[in-house]
C-alpha cells in the first residue's frame, strides 16, 4: 500500500480523498493555489504545496508543478479527484515518466473513452446498446434520408468538425431535415472547411442514468448498481439518487450488466460511471464514460456501504477487489444535494465570496455532508461553486426525502447566495415526487414553475 | 400517528429526538430551564416553552409544569430521553391522567424493573440467569456461610435497606467473610435499624454486554443485537462498541434470546434494553433493565439501519413493529466516543462553560456526530457534561476504529476541557485496541497508564 498520496485537485473532493487516505493511515499531500491559501484541504493534509496563482490553467492544470510537488514530497501517487487533470491521459502518461502512479485507469483507455468515435466503437464490440446513428461521416443528403429512415425522428445533424455549435441542427420534424442539414453542412464548410457530418437520433424525453463501476488490475469488474441522475440544469446535475426511482428491476440489471460488459471490453481498471440514456420504453444507450470518481459517488456509497475512494486508492496500489459482486447489496435509498454558491433567482450566476455563517446539519441515522467549508472561508471565483454536497439515506425513497428536508432545513449559509430554498422547494415537487422525470424537467418544468411560484409570492 | 409531540428533555437527545419527529413529519414542543434559554434544542422545535429555572429539580424534573407544558402545546405524546424523568413511573402514570401517551413501557412495569428483587424474580421466571445470590434477606451468619458454599466467592454483602454504601462490603477472601458480615449488618442495623442482608456473588473480571429491544403493543418483540460497553468509569460508559468485540457467536445468540425472552416476560412495550455482566468463560448473568432509550443507541442503529427513536414514536403510537427478527442484519462494527466536557488530568472533573470555536468532524461514509453543540453555546454547570457523541461504522472493527481516529483529530473544541485527546489516546491503547477489556480495564490499567504516560512527557 501507498506511504504518501498526492491529491491533485481542491475543494471537498480533496478533502473527502484525504479522510480517506488517512482512514487508511497513508500521509497525504496537498496542493494549493494562491487563492486557497487558507482553504480546508491544504490545513488536513500532512504537508502542502503551493502550485501557483488563483487561475486554473496557472496551478491546479499545471502538471509540471504538481509533479514537481510529488516528486519533491515523495509521493508514490496521485489522485486526480474529478475535473482539472482526472481525464487527462498526457497527465497520467507523465505520473507514469516519473514513476508515481496515477489513481484511475490506464492513459490508453482514459484516451480511447475520451474520443467520442472510438467509445462507440468499442461499445458496439460489447454489445452495449449506442445511440442508433451515422457510423461513418456524411456528406450526401441521400445518405442522411436513408439513415433517419432507419432509426427515425427526431435527429441531430453534427459536424465531425464542429466544437461550440457550430455545424450542429436538431430536427424534430421531417420536412426541416433536407434544409437543416444544408445549413449545418454548409456553416461546417464555412468555418471548417470540412463538410463531413454525422446523424444521431435524439433520445427524449429521457433519464440519465449511469452505472458505477470498480475493477481491480486482475480483470475483477463489478458494479455498484445506477445512479438517476437526470435532474440537471444546462448539463450540471442538480440531485441525484440511487437507486432510479422509476427503473425497473429488469432494466437495471440489464444495464447494470451491460456497463460491467462494457468496462471489461476497454480494459478498464479503477472507478469508473458508465452514462446512458434510458427512454421512457427503458430501452438504454451509452452515452459516454467518465474515466474517475465522480461527484455523486457517495449515494452509491451509502447504498452499497462501499467506500469507492478507497477501492481507487486499493486498486491502484496493486491490490485486488475487496468485495465480489455477490457481496454487493443495494440497501434502502439515497439522495444527494449539490448545494451550490448560486443565485437561482438570477438564473443561477454564480455568487462567490465569503461564507461569514455556517451550520452543517448533522446528527441522526443516514445523513452525510461532504463539504470543504467552514465558517469564515471562501468561495473563490475562479472554480466552481460547490459549497457542500448533502446526503441522506432511508430505508425508502420517503425516508430519504424526508431526512434531506430535515437536513437543509437545519443548514444555515450566510454571506453568499445559495441554491439552498430552492433544493427545499425541489423536494416537494410533484416532479420530483413522483419520480419519473426526465432530464429535460428541471429546466423545462420545474425551474419555471418555481419562479412563477417565487414572482406571485412577491 | 402523532400530530405534536413534547420533548421533556435537554442536549443532544433532546435534539436527536425533534430530528426524528421532523423526519416523520410530526410538530414538536421543546421544553427548556432558563438555562438553556439559547439551546439548540429549544432553537430546533417548532414550539418552546419554559418550565423553570436552571436546577433540574424545578424544571426538567418539574412533572407540573411539564404536562402543563404539554396540555397548553395540544401535545399528544412525551418522549422523556434518557435520565430526568425517563424512568419514573410516576411521570408516566400522570401522563396518562392528563391523556397524554409516555413514549415508553407501561407505568407497571418501570416500577417493576425498577425494583432490583422485582426485577430478579421476573428474570428467573424468565429462565434468564441471574447473578447467583441469596433471593430473600438473610439476617444469620450460618445461612451466609451456606450461601457462599453454594454460589462460591469473591461476594458482596449487602443491606437490604441500604444505600450509599451504607451496609455493604466486597469479601475476596473467604477468611474474612464472617467479620465482614456482622460489621455490614451492625452498620445495618446502626443506620437503618434493620439488619436484613443481602449475599451475592461478585462477577470479575466481565464485561457489560447489553442487549437492545424492541417491543410493540401487540407482543410483537424482537432484538438489535448487543453492545459491548465494558468500559466505564465511576459507572460511566466512555465508549461503546457494537457488536462486541470479543462475544462469541454462540454466546450472542443465547445472550439475545434471553434478552427477548426477559422482555416477553415482563410484557415489555416500547425500546428497552437488557444489560448483562459476562464472564471470562462467556457465563452470563442478568444485571438490570433500562426502560428507555440509551445514551449509546446509535451504534445499534449503524449496524441495523434500524432508527430506534422513531420506532419508538411509531410503537407509542399504537403501530406494529415495522421489522421482525428476520430482518435485522447485524453489517460492520460501530463505535461511540462519548465527548464530554472534563478534564481528565484532574480526575475527569467537570469542566462546564462556553465553547469559542467548533469543528464537528464530517464527511465520507460512517460517521454520525449527534450534538446540541454550536460554536458560543454553553454548557451550564447544572445538568450532564456530554459535548457530543460521535459515532463510526465501518465494515470491520479497524476500519471503525481508523474512521474515529480521523474524525476525532478533525474536531476541534475551544472554551473547555475536554477528554478528546484522551479519547484519541485511548483508541491507541493496546487493551482496547485487543478488545478483550472488561468493567475494571479502564480504572484499572487504561487509566493509570495513561496518566503515567502524561506525566512522563510533562
Amino acid at each position: 500500500m501507498f506511504q504518501k498520496i498526492l491529491i491533485a485537485n481542491r475543494g471537498e473532493i480533496a478533502v473527502r480523498i484525504i479522510r480517506a487516505c488517512q482512514e487508511l493511515n497513508i500521509k497525504t499531500v496537498a496542493v494549493y493555489s494562491t487563492a486557497d491559501k487558507d482553504a480546508l484541504h491544504m490545513q488536513l493534509a500532512d504537508e502542502a504545496v503551493c502550485i501557483g496563482p488563483s487561475k486554473a490553467n496557472e496551478s491546479y492544470l499545471n502538471i509540471h508543478n504538481i509533479l514537481s510537488a510529488a516528486v519533491l514530497t515523495g509521493a508514490e501517487a496521485i489522485h486526480p479527484g474529478f475535473g482539472f487533470l482526472s481525464e487527462n491521459s498526457t497527465f497520467a502518461a507523465m505520473c507514469e515518466e516519473v514513476n508515481v502512479a496515477f489513481i484511475g485507469p490506464k492513459k490508453e483507455v482514459i484516451d480511447q473513452m475520451g474520443n467520442k468515435s472510438n467509445a462507440r466503437d468499442m461499445m458496439k464490440k460489447a454489445d452495449v446498446p449506442v445511440v442508433p446513428g451515422s457510423d461513418h461521416a456524411i456528406t450526401d443528403f441521400k445518405d442522411v434520408k436513408a439513415m433517419v429512415d432507419e432509426i427515425g425522428m427526431p435527429v441531430i445533424i453534427k459536424a465531425v468538425a464542429g466544437g461550440g455549435g457550430k455545424g450542429m441542427r436538431m430536427v424534430f420534424d421531417e420536412k426541416d431535415l433536407e434544409a437543416k442539414f444544408l445549413q449545418a453542412q454548409s456553416e461546417s464548410k464555412a468555418a471548417f472547411d470540412d463538410d463531413r457530418m454525422y446523424v444521431e437520433r435524439i433520445i427524449t424525453p429521457a433519464k440519465h442514468i449511469e452505472v458505477q463501476i470498480l475493477a481491480d488490475h486482475y480483470g475483477h469488474v463489478i458494479h455498484l448498481g445506477e445512479r438517476d441522475c437526470s435532474l440537471q440544469r444546462n448539463h450540471q446535475k442538480i440531485l441525484e439518487e440511487a437507486p432510479s426511482p422509476t427503473l425497473s428491476e429488469e432494466t437495471r440489471e440489464r444495464i447494470c450488466q451491460s456497463a460491467v460488459e462494457a468496462a471489461v471490453t476497454v480494459g478498464y481498471e479503477n472507478a469508473g460511471t458508465i452514462e446512458f440514456l434510458v427512454d421512457t420504453d427503458e430501452n438504454f444507450y451509452f452515452m459516454e464514460m467518465n474515466t474517475r470518481i465522480q461527484v455523486e459517488h457517495p449515494i452509491t456509497e451509502m447504498i452499497t456501504a462501499v467506500d469507492i475512494v478507497k477501492e481507487q486508492i486499493r486498486i491502484a496500489s496493486g491490490e485486488r477487489l475487496s468485495i465480489s459482486q455477490e457481496d454487493v447489496t443495494l440497501t434502502g435509498h439515497a439522495i444527494e444535494c449539490r448545494i451550490n454558491a448560486e443565485n437561482p433567482l438570477f438564473n443561477f450566476a454564480p455568487s462567490p465570496g465569503s461564507i461569514d455563517f455556517l451550520n452543517i446539519p448533522s446528527g441522526g441515522l443516514g445523513l452525510r455532508v461532504d463539504t470543504a467549508m467552514f465558517a469564515g472561508s471562501v468561495i473563490p471565483p475562479h472554480y466552481d461553486a460547490m459549497v457542500a454536497k448533502v446526503i441522506t439515506h432511508g430505508n425508502t425513497r420517503d425516508e430519504a426525502v424526508n431526512k434531506m428536508n430535515r437536513a437543509l432545513n437545519e443548514m444555515v449559509i450566510e454571506g453568499i447566495q445559495t441554491n439552498l430554498d430552492f433544493h427545499i422547494d425541489l423536494l416537494r415537487d410533484e416532479h420530483f415526487r413522483d419520480g419519473r422525470y426526465t432530464t429535460d424537467t428541471l429546466s423545462g418544468v420545474i425551474i419555471p414553475d418555481w419562479l412563477k411560484r417565487k414572482e406571485a409570492n412577491g
